[in-house]
Protein backbone atom coordinates (compact mmCIF):
# COMPACT_ATOMS: atom_id res chain seq x y z
CA UNK A 1 0.00 0.00 0.00
CA UNK A 2 1.01 3.57 -0.60
CA UNK A 3 1.41 5.76 1.74
CA UNK A 4 0.99 9.81 1.61
CA UNK A 5 2.66 12.35 3.93
CA UNK A 6 0.80 15.69 3.32
CA UNK A 7 -1.00 17.66 5.21
CA UNK A 8 -4.79 19.30 4.64
CA UNK A 9 -3.73 22.72 2.83
CA UNK A 10 -0.92 21.45 0.89
CA UNK A 11 -2.01 22.32 -2.21
CA UNK A 12 0.45 20.03 -4.31
CA UNK A 13 -0.67 17.19 -1.86
CA UNK A 14 -4.60 17.46 -3.29
CA UNK A 15 -3.01 17.49 -6.77
CA UNK A 16 -1.88 14.10 -6.28
CA UNK A 17 -4.68 12.81 -4.41
CA UNK A 18 -7.20 13.85 -6.77
CA UNK A 19 -5.26 12.06 -9.49
CA UNK A 20 -4.96 9.25 -6.96
CA UNK A 21 -8.62 9.27 -6.43
CA UNK A 22 -9.67 9.45 -10.14
CA UNK A 23 -7.12 6.72 -11.48
CA UNK A 24 -8.74 4.21 -7.87
CA UNK A 25 -5.35 3.81 -6.77
CA UNK A 26 -5.22 3.39 -3.01
CA UNK A 27 -3.30 5.07 -0.23
CA UNK A 28 -3.49 5.90 3.12
CA UNK A 29 -2.34 9.13 4.58
CA UNK A 30 0.11 10.12 6.70
CA UNK A 31 0.43 13.66 8.69
CA UNK A 32 3.75 15.62 7.81
CA UNK A 33 3.78 19.48 8.41
CA UNK A 34 6.89 20.47 6.26
CA UNK A 35 7.60 23.73 8.17
CA UNK A 36 8.77 21.18 11.11
CA UNK A 37 11.70 19.93 9.38
CA UNK A 38 11.53 16.63 11.07
CA UNK A 39 14.80 14.28 11.17
CA UNK A 40 13.36 12.07 9.15
CA UNK A 41 11.23 13.75 6.87
CA UNK A 42 14.55 15.23 6.08
CA UNK A 43 15.97 12.14 5.32
CA UNK A 44 13.14 10.80 3.43
CA UNK A 45 13.08 13.77 1.43
CA UNK A 46 16.29 16.25 1.31
CA UNK A 47 13.91 19.33 -0.32
CA UNK A 48 11.69 18.99 2.55
CA UNK A 49 8.71 19.37 1.15
CA UNK A 50 5.06 17.42 0.73
CA UNK A 51 4.15 15.21 -0.93
CA UNK A 52 6.51 12.51 -0.95
CA UNK A 53 5.13 8.83 -1.34
CA UNK A 54 6.14 5.65 -0.09
CA UNK A 55 5.25 1.91 -1.47
CA UNK A 56 5.45 0.16 2.54
CA UNK A 57 6.15 -3.33 0.38
CA UNK A 58 8.83 -2.48 -1.35
CA UNK A 59 10.14 1.05 0.02
CA UNK A 60 9.96 3.03 -3.38
CA UNK A 61 9.98 6.48 -2.44
CA UNK A 62 8.52 9.09 -4.60
CA UNK A 63 8.93 13.31 -4.28
CA UNK A 64 7.79 15.93 -5.96
CA UNK A 65 3.87 16.36 -6.92
CA UNK A 66 4.81 16.34 -10.66
CA UNK A 67 7.02 13.27 -10.79
CA UNK A 68 4.45 11.51 -8.30
CA UNK A 69 1.44 12.58 -11.22
CA UNK A 70 3.84 11.38 -14.20
CA UNK A 71 4.58 7.67 -12.61
CA UNK A 72 1.45 7.24 -11.53
CA UNK A 73 0.15 8.46 -15.36
CA UNK A 74 2.86 5.93 -16.45
CA UNK A 75 1.67 2.75 -14.70
CA UNK A 76 -2.11 3.23 -14.42
CA UNK A 77 -3.73 3.25 -17.23
CA UNK A 78 -6.92 4.24 -16.04
CA UNK A 79 -8.36 7.76 -17.00
CA UNK A 80 -5.45 9.10 -18.78
CA UNK A 81 -4.84 12.66 -17.24
CA UNK A 82 -2.02 13.48 -19.26
CA UNK A 83 -2.72 12.48 -23.27
CA UNK A 84 -3.55 13.59 -27.00
CA UNK A 85 -0.75 14.93 -29.37
CA UNK A 86 2.29 15.55 -28.17
CA UNK A 87 1.35 19.33 -28.25
CA UNK A 88 -1.69 18.57 -26.53
CA UNK A 89 0.51 17.16 -23.20
CA UNK A 90 2.79 19.95 -23.41
CA UNK A 91 -0.29 22.34 -23.25
CA UNK A 92 -1.42 20.40 -20.47
CA UNK A 93 1.99 20.58 -18.78
CA UNK A 94 2.12 24.02 -19.47
CA UNK A 95 -0.78 25.21 -17.59
CA UNK A 96 -0.19 22.44 -14.85
CA UNK A 97 3.56 24.25 -14.19
CA UNK A 98 1.95 27.54 -14.41
CA UNK A 99 -0.82 26.74 -11.31
CA UNK A 100 2.14 24.89 -9.21
CA UNK A 101 4.09 27.79 -10.12
CA UNK A 102 2.34 31.32 -10.50
CA UNK A 103 -0.91 30.29 -8.74
CA UNK A 104 0.62 28.49 -6.02
CA UNK A 105 3.90 31.59 -5.27
CA UNK A 106 1.41 34.68 -6.48
CA UNK A 107 -1.68 33.40 -4.25
CA UNK A 108 -1.48 30.31 -2.19
CA UNK A 109 1.83 30.67 -1.18
CA UNK A 110 0.89 34.21 0.79
CA UNK A 111 -2.40 32.81 1.95
CA UNK A 112 -0.89 29.66 3.60
CA UNK A 113 1.75 32.27 5.16
CA UNK A 114 -0.19 34.47 6.01
CA UNK A 115 -3.46 32.65 7.82
CA UNK A 116 -1.82 29.24 8.46
CA UNK A 117 2.21 29.27 9.22
CA UNK A 118 2.18 32.86 11.28
CA UNK A 119 -0.30 31.14 13.48
CA UNK A 120 0.85 27.65 13.62
CA UNK A 121 4.92 28.79 14.02
CA UNK A 122 5.21 32.83 14.76
CA UNK A 123 1.69 32.62 16.69
CA UNK A 124 1.26 36.30 15.07
CA UNK A 125 -1.76 37.95 12.95
CA UNK A 126 -1.74 37.93 9.12
CA UNK A 127 -0.81 41.28 7.56
CA UNK A 128 -3.83 42.37 5.68
CA UNK A 129 -2.18 44.45 2.86
CA UNK A 130 -0.54 40.95 1.85
CA UNK A 131 -3.98 38.98 2.10
CA UNK A 132 -5.10 42.21 0.16
CA UNK A 133 -2.88 42.03 -2.48
CA UNK A 134 -3.48 37.63 -3.08
CA UNK A 135 -6.91 38.56 -3.60
CA UNK A 136 -6.04 40.86 -5.80
CA UNK A 137 -4.02 38.82 -7.63
CA UNK A 138 -6.27 35.90 -7.77
CA UNK A 139 -8.55 37.56 -9.52
CA UNK A 140 -6.47 38.16 -12.52
CA UNK A 141 -5.72 34.88 -12.12
CA UNK A 142 -9.49 33.89 -12.34
CA UNK A 143 -9.99 36.32 -15.61
CA UNK A 144 -7.25 34.36 -17.45
CA UNK A 145 -9.04 30.91 -16.51
CA UNK A 146 -12.23 32.37 -17.65
CA UNK A 147 -10.73 33.27 -20.49
CA UNK A 148 -9.76 29.62 -20.98
CA UNK A 149 -12.86 28.28 -20.12
CA UNK A 150 -14.84 30.26 -22.51
CA UNK A 151 -12.55 28.66 -25.20
CA UNK A 152 -12.28 25.37 -24.51
CA UNK A 153 -14.54 22.51 -22.29
CA UNK A 154 -11.35 22.29 -19.74
CA UNK A 155 -8.69 24.21 -18.89
CA UNK A 156 -6.21 22.30 -21.43
CA UNK A 157 -8.57 21.40 -24.21
CA UNK A 158 -11.49 19.26 -24.75
CA UNK A 159 -11.07 16.73 -22.13
CA UNK A 160 -10.21 16.45 -18.53
CA UNK A 161 -6.91 16.84 -17.95
CA UNK A 162 -3.89 17.01 -15.02
CA UNK A 163 -4.47 20.78 -15.69
CA UNK A 164 -8.00 21.13 -14.19
CA UNK A 165 -7.17 18.44 -11.23
CA UNK A 166 -3.75 21.13 -10.34
CA UNK A 167 -5.87 23.99 -10.67
CA UNK A 168 -8.96 22.81 -8.50
CA UNK A 169 -6.04 21.54 -6.02
CA UNK A 170 -4.44 25.32 -6.06
CA UNK A 171 -8.03 26.72 -5.66
CA UNK A 172 -9.55 24.69 -3.00
CA UNK A 173 -6.63 25.75 -1.01
CA UNK A 174 -6.96 29.27 -1.93
CA UNK A 175 -11.04 29.11 -1.36
CA UNK A 176 -10.19 27.41 2.15
CA UNK A 177 -8.22 30.42 3.12
CA UNK A 178 -11.25 32.99 2.15
CA UNK A 179 -8.81 34.31 -0.68
CA UNK A 180 -11.33 33.60 -3.34
CA UNK A 181 -14.35 36.09 -4.57
CA UNK A 182 -16.50 33.97 -6.51
CA UNK A 183 -18.67 37.49 -7.56
CA UNK A 184 -17.59 37.90 -11.26
CA UNK A 185 -16.05 34.42 -12.93
CA UNK A 186 -19.13 32.70 -13.85
CA UNK A 187 -17.08 30.27 -16.11
CA UNK A 188 -14.37 29.08 -13.50
CA UNK A 189 -17.44 29.03 -10.91
CA UNK A 190 -19.04 26.50 -13.23
CA UNK A 191 -16.29 24.51 -13.75
CA UNK A 192 -15.38 24.35 -9.88
CA UNK A 193 -19.15 23.63 -9.30
CA UNK A 194 -18.43 20.41 -11.14
CA UNK A 195 -15.31 19.32 -9.77
CA UNK A 196 -16.75 20.10 -6.45
CA UNK A 197 -19.28 17.20 -6.78
CA UNK A 198 -16.37 14.46 -8.15
CA UNK A 199 -15.95 11.32 -5.78
CA UNK A 200 -12.27 12.25 -5.78
CA UNK A 201 -12.68 15.89 -4.57
CA UNK A 202 -15.15 14.97 -1.10
CA UNK A 203 -12.93 13.53 1.22
CA UNK A 204 -10.51 16.50 0.47
CA UNK A 205 -13.33 19.25 1.13
CA UNK A 206 -14.38 17.56 4.12
CA UNK A 207 -10.70 17.40 6.02
CA UNK A 208 -10.07 20.27 8.08
CA UNK A 209 -6.72 22.04 9.50
CA UNK A 210 -7.44 22.76 13.02
CA UNK A 211 -5.77 26.10 13.44
CA UNK A 212 -8.27 27.86 10.57
CA UNK A 213 -11.39 27.02 9.34
CA UNK A 214 -13.05 27.46 6.22
CA UNK A 215 -15.80 30.04 4.56
CA UNK A 216 -19.38 28.74 4.92
CA UNK A 217 -19.57 28.10 0.95
CA UNK A 218 -16.21 26.08 0.93
CA UNK A 219 -17.77 22.40 1.05
CA UNK A 220 -20.91 23.05 -0.95
CA UNK A 221 -21.34 22.72 -4.94
CA UNK A 222 -23.54 25.13 -4.63
CA UNK A 223 -22.19 27.87 -3.66
CA UNK B 1 12.52 25.98 -37.51
CA UNK B 2 12.28 26.39 -34.15
CA UNK B 3 12.88 29.51 -32.78
CA UNK B 4 13.35 29.93 -28.96
CA UNK B 5 13.08 32.78 -26.81
CA UNK B 6 15.77 33.08 -24.37
CA UNK B 7 18.81 35.64 -22.96
CA UNK B 8 22.35 34.32 -22.15
CA UNK B 9 21.70 33.21 -18.03
CA UNK B 10 18.66 31.87 -18.25
CA UNK B 11 19.19 28.46 -16.46
CA UNK B 12 15.54 27.17 -17.80
CA UNK B 13 16.76 28.07 -21.59
CA UNK B 14 20.07 26.50 -20.61
CA UNK B 15 18.62 23.26 -19.83
CA UNK B 16 16.55 23.45 -22.94
CA UNK B 17 19.31 24.17 -25.56
CA UNK B 18 21.51 21.38 -23.94
CA UNK B 19 18.71 19.11 -24.09
CA UNK B 20 17.98 20.03 -27.70
CA UNK B 21 21.97 20.22 -28.40
CA UNK B 22 22.02 16.40 -26.95
CA UNK B 23 19.25 15.41 -29.57
CA UNK B 24 20.36 17.32 -32.54
CA UNK B 25 17.32 19.47 -32.75
CA UNK B 26 18.09 23.08 -34.88
CA UNK B 27 17.14 26.43 -33.66
CA UNK B 28 16.97 30.04 -33.96
CA UNK B 29 17.71 32.54 -30.79
CA UNK B 30 15.91 35.13 -30.23
CA UNK B 31 16.88 37.63 -27.50
CA UNK B 32 13.90 38.35 -24.61
CA UNK B 33 14.17 39.96 -21.49
CA UNK B 34 11.66 38.84 -19.67
CA UNK B 35 12.06 41.50 -16.98
CA UNK B 36 10.56 44.26 -19.43
CA UNK B 37 7.69 42.37 -19.70
CA UNK B 38 7.02 43.06 -23.71
CA UNK B 39 3.39 42.84 -24.51
CA UNK B 40 4.00 41.13 -27.66
CA UNK B 41 5.66 38.35 -25.55
CA UNK B 42 3.27 38.50 -22.71
CA UNK B 43 0.42 37.59 -25.22
CA UNK B 44 3.36 34.63 -26.51
CA UNK B 45 3.19 33.45 -22.80
CA UNK B 46 1.01 34.76 -20.16
CA UNK B 47 3.30 33.73 -17.16
CA UNK B 48 5.84 36.09 -19.33
CA UNK B 49 8.85 33.45 -18.22
CA UNK B 50 11.54 32.67 -20.91
CA UNK B 51 12.02 29.66 -21.94
CA UNK B 52 9.32 29.90 -25.06
CA UNK B 53 9.63 27.93 -28.46
CA UNK B 54 7.75 28.64 -31.40
CA UNK B 55 7.51 26.47 -34.55
CA UNK B 56 7.96 29.23 -37.13
CA UNK B 57 6.29 26.51 -40.08
CA UNK B 58 3.01 25.44 -37.66
CA UNK B 59 3.30 28.51 -35.01
CA UNK B 60 2.85 25.62 -32.67
CA UNK B 61 3.83 27.36 -29.11
CA UNK B 62 5.97 25.59 -25.99
CA UNK B 63 5.58 27.11 -22.36
CA UNK B 64 7.75 25.95 -19.52
CA UNK B 65 10.90 24.63 -20.02
CA UNK B 66 10.14 21.33 -18.29
CA UNK B 67 6.82 21.29 -20.80
CA UNK B 68 9.22 21.42 -23.43
CA UNK B 69 11.86 19.40 -22.50
CA UNK B 70 8.95 16.50 -22.20
CA UNK B 71 7.58 16.90 -25.41
CA UNK B 72 11.35 17.00 -27.57
CA UNK B 73 11.61 13.63 -25.34
CA UNK B 74 8.29 12.36 -27.07
CA UNK B 75 9.17 13.54 -30.25
CA UNK B 76 12.71 13.29 -30.95
CA UNK B 77 14.10 9.36 -29.91
CA UNK B 78 17.76 10.14 -29.94
CA UNK B 79 19.61 10.30 -26.71
CA UNK B 80 16.88 9.51 -24.68
CA UNK B 81 17.42 11.85 -21.67
CA UNK B 82 14.25 10.68 -19.21
CA UNK B 83 14.57 7.72 -19.57
CA UNK B 84 14.57 3.93 -17.72
CA UNK B 85 11.66 1.99 -15.60
CA UNK B 86 8.95 4.37 -14.12
CA UNK B 87 10.61 4.64 -10.64
CA UNK B 88 13.94 5.66 -12.25
CA UNK B 89 12.02 8.36 -14.25
CA UNK B 90 10.31 9.42 -11.20
CA UNK B 91 13.87 9.63 -9.82
CA UNK B 92 14.51 11.81 -13.08
CA UNK B 93 11.94 14.35 -12.57
CA UNK B 94 12.53 14.72 -8.74
CA UNK B 95 16.02 15.91 -9.34
CA UNK B 96 15.01 17.69 -12.12
CA UNK B 97 12.41 19.48 -10.12
CA UNK B 98 14.85 19.88 -7.07
CA UNK B 99 17.47 21.92 -9.69
CA UNK B 100 14.97 24.31 -11.24
CA UNK B 101 13.57 24.77 -7.85
CA UNK B 102 15.53 24.65 -4.71
CA UNK B 103 18.75 24.84 -6.30
CA UNK B 104 17.29 28.01 -8.42
CA UNK B 105 15.01 29.29 -6.22
CA UNK B 106 18.21 28.99 -3.26
CA UNK B 107 20.76 30.41 -5.24
CA UNK B 108 20.23 31.27 -9.26
CA UNK B 109 17.68 33.41 -8.65
CA UNK B 110 19.39 35.49 -5.92
CA UNK B 111 22.14 35.94 -7.89
CA UNK B 112 20.63 37.04 -11.19
CA UNK B 113 18.45 39.49 -9.25
CA UNK B 114 21.57 41.23 -7.18
CA UNK B 115 24.05 40.97 -9.76
CA UNK B 116 22.36 41.21 -13.64
CA UNK B 117 18.60 42.72 -12.43
CA UNK B 118 19.64 45.36 -10.22
CA UNK B 119 22.10 46.76 -12.64
CA UNK B 120 19.79 46.69 -15.58
CA UNK B 121 16.79 47.79 -14.42
CA UNK B 122 17.69 50.04 -11.13
CA UNK B 123 21.48 50.79 -11.42
CA UNK B 124 21.72 49.43 -7.93
CA UNK B 125 24.74 47.66 -6.54
CA UNK B 126 24.17 44.31 -5.44
CA UNK B 127 23.45 43.30 -1.92
CA UNK B 128 26.55 41.64 -0.88
CA UNK B 129 25.09 40.15 2.29
CA UNK B 130 22.09 38.14 0.15
CA UNK B 131 25.22 36.99 -2.21
CA UNK B 132 27.29 35.34 0.67
CA UNK B 133 24.33 33.73 1.41
CA UNK B 134 23.73 32.51 -1.93
CA UNK B 135 26.89 31.16 -2.08
CA UNK B 136 26.67 29.67 1.43
CA UNK B 137 23.54 27.69 0.05
CA UNK B 138 25.09 27.07 -3.08
CA UNK B 139 27.41 24.80 -0.81
CA UNK B 140 25.07 22.98 0.89
CA UNK B 141 23.61 22.17 -2.70
CA UNK B 142 27.25 20.86 -3.88
CA UNK B 143 27.45 18.75 -0.93
CA UNK B 144 24.44 17.26 -1.76
CA UNK B 145 25.76 16.75 -5.56
CA UNK B 146 28.67 15.47 -4.02
CA UNK B 147 26.98 12.69 -2.08
CA UNK B 148 25.00 11.69 -5.47
CA UNK B 149 27.71 11.19 -7.41
CA UNK B 150 29.50 9.60 -4.96
CA UNK B 151 26.63 6.75 -5.50
CA UNK B 152 25.78 7.19 -9.00
CA UNK B 153 27.73 7.75 -12.14
CA UNK B 154 25.91 10.55 -12.86
CA UNK B 155 22.64 12.37 -11.01
CA UNK B 156 20.10 10.21 -11.19
CA UNK B 157 21.22 6.87 -11.71
CA UNK B 158 23.53 4.84 -14.56
CA UNK B 159 23.44 7.33 -17.21
CA UNK B 160 23.12 10.44 -17.90
CA UNK B 161 19.65 12.50 -18.03
CA UNK B 162 17.98 15.40 -17.86
CA UNK B 163 18.78 15.82 -13.99
CA UNK B 164 22.36 16.07 -15.38
CA UNK B 165 21.29 18.48 -18.00
CA UNK B 166 19.19 20.83 -15.17
CA UNK B 167 22.41 20.96 -12.62
CA UNK B 168 24.48 21.62 -15.26
CA UNK B 169 22.40 24.88 -16.80
CA UNK B 170 21.75 25.92 -12.80
CA UNK B 171 25.73 25.51 -11.89
CA UNK B 172 26.44 26.80 -14.89
CA UNK B 173 24.54 30.60 -14.38
CA UNK B 174 25.68 30.57 -11.03
CA UNK B 175 29.09 30.19 -11.48
CA UNK B 176 28.75 32.76 -14.53
CA UNK B 177 27.60 35.30 -11.71
CA UNK B 178 30.17 34.10 -9.03
CA UNK B 179 28.59 32.32 -6.64
CA UNK B 180 30.32 29.25 -6.99
CA UNK B 181 33.50 28.10 -4.74
CA UNK B 182 35.25 25.03 -6.52
CA UNK B 183 37.59 24.30 -3.81
CA UNK B 184 36.27 21.34 -1.98
CA UNK B 185 33.71 19.62 -4.32
CA UNK B 186 35.74 16.89 -6.33
CA UNK B 187 32.95 14.88 -7.38
CA UNK B 188 30.74 17.62 -9.05
CA UNK B 189 34.19 19.94 -9.92
CA UNK B 190 34.88 16.17 -11.95
CA UNK B 191 31.49 16.07 -13.55
CA UNK B 192 31.11 19.44 -14.79
CA UNK B 193 34.48 19.23 -16.13
CA UNK B 194 33.02 16.70 -18.49
CA UNK B 195 29.77 18.33 -19.21
CA UNK B 196 31.68 21.73 -19.73
CA UNK B 197 33.49 19.23 -23.12
CA UNK B 198 30.43 18.51 -24.57
CA UNK B 199 29.59 20.46 -27.86
CA UNK B 200 26.29 20.89 -26.86
CA UNK B 201 27.63 22.76 -23.86
CA UNK B 202 30.10 25.20 -26.09
CA UNK B 203 28.18 27.40 -27.47
CA UNK B 204 26.88 28.41 -24.14
CA UNK B 205 29.49 28.99 -22.10
CA UNK B 206 31.16 31.40 -25.11
CA UNK B 207 28.01 33.58 -24.97
CA UNK B 208 28.09 36.61 -22.61
CA UNK B 209 25.52 39.27 -20.70
CA UNK B 210 26.58 42.58 -21.64
CA UNK B 211 26.51 44.11 -18.42
CA UNK B 212 28.74 41.06 -16.58
CA UNK B 213 31.45 39.39 -17.20
CA UNK B 214 31.92 36.01 -16.03
CA UNK B 215 35.12 34.75 -13.77
CA UNK B 216 38.04 33.70 -15.75
CA UNK B 217 37.72 30.07 -14.66
CA UNK B 218 34.10 30.26 -15.85
CA UNK B 219 35.11 29.03 -19.86
CA UNK B 220 37.75 26.47 -18.85
CA UNK B 221 37.38 22.75 -19.00
CA UNK B 222 40.13 22.85 -16.94
CA UNK B 223 39.68 25.21 -13.63
N1 LIG C 1 7.63 21.02 -6.43
C1 LIG C 1 7.09 20.49 -5.19
C2 LIG C 1 6.61 21.62 -4.32
C3 LIG C 1 6.02 21.15 -3.02
C4 LIG C 1 5.90 22.24 -1.96
O1 LIG C 1 6.35 23.37 -2.16
N2 LIG C 1 5.25 21.90 -0.84
C5 LIG C 1 5.13 22.82 0.27
C6 LIG C 1 3.86 22.56 1.04
S1 LIG C 1 2.43 23.10 0.17
C7 LIG C 1 6.24 22.58 1.25
O2 LIG C 1 6.53 21.44 1.57
N3 LIG C 1 6.88 23.63 1.73
C8 LIG C 1 7.84 23.52 2.75
C9 LIG C 1 9.13 24.12 2.39
O3 LIG C 1 9.20 24.70 1.29
O4 LIG C 1 10.04 24.04 3.21
C10 LIG C 1 5.96 19.55 -5.54
O5 LIG C 1 5.29 19.77 -6.56
O6 LIG C 1 5.78 18.56 -4.82
N1 LIG D 1 8.88 27.06 -14.85
C1 LIG D 1 9.49 27.96 -15.78
C2 LIG D 1 10.35 28.99 -15.08
C3 LIG D 1 11.01 29.93 -16.02
C4 LIG D 1 11.56 31.18 -15.32
O1 LIG D 1 11.33 31.41 -14.14
N2 LIG D 1 12.28 32.00 -16.10
C5 LIG D 1 12.80 33.25 -15.58
C6 LIG D 1 14.08 33.64 -16.27
S1 LIG D 1 15.41 32.64 -15.73
C7 LIG D 1 11.83 34.35 -15.92
O2 LIG D 1 11.36 34.42 -17.02
N3 LIG D 1 11.53 35.22 -14.95
C8 LIG D 1 10.75 36.38 -15.22
C9 LIG D 1 9.59 36.49 -14.31
O3 LIG D 1 9.44 35.62 -13.46
O4 LIG D 1 8.85 37.43 -14.49
C10 LIG D 1 10.31 27.14 -16.77
O5 LIG D 1 10.82 26.09 -16.37
O6 LIG D 1 10.38 27.52 -17.95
Amino acid sequence: MWQLYQFPLCPFSRKVRLLLGEKGVAYDLIRESPWQMRDEFLDLNPAGTTPVMVDEDTNATLIDSQAICEYFEETVERFPLISGTAAGRAEIRRLVAFFDQSFYGDIVAPLLHERMKKRLVERAPPDARILREAMKRANTHMDYMDYLLDHRSWMAGGTMSLADIAAAAHVSVADYLGGIDWSSHEPVKRWYAGFKSRPSFRPLLSERMEVIAPPAHYEKPDF
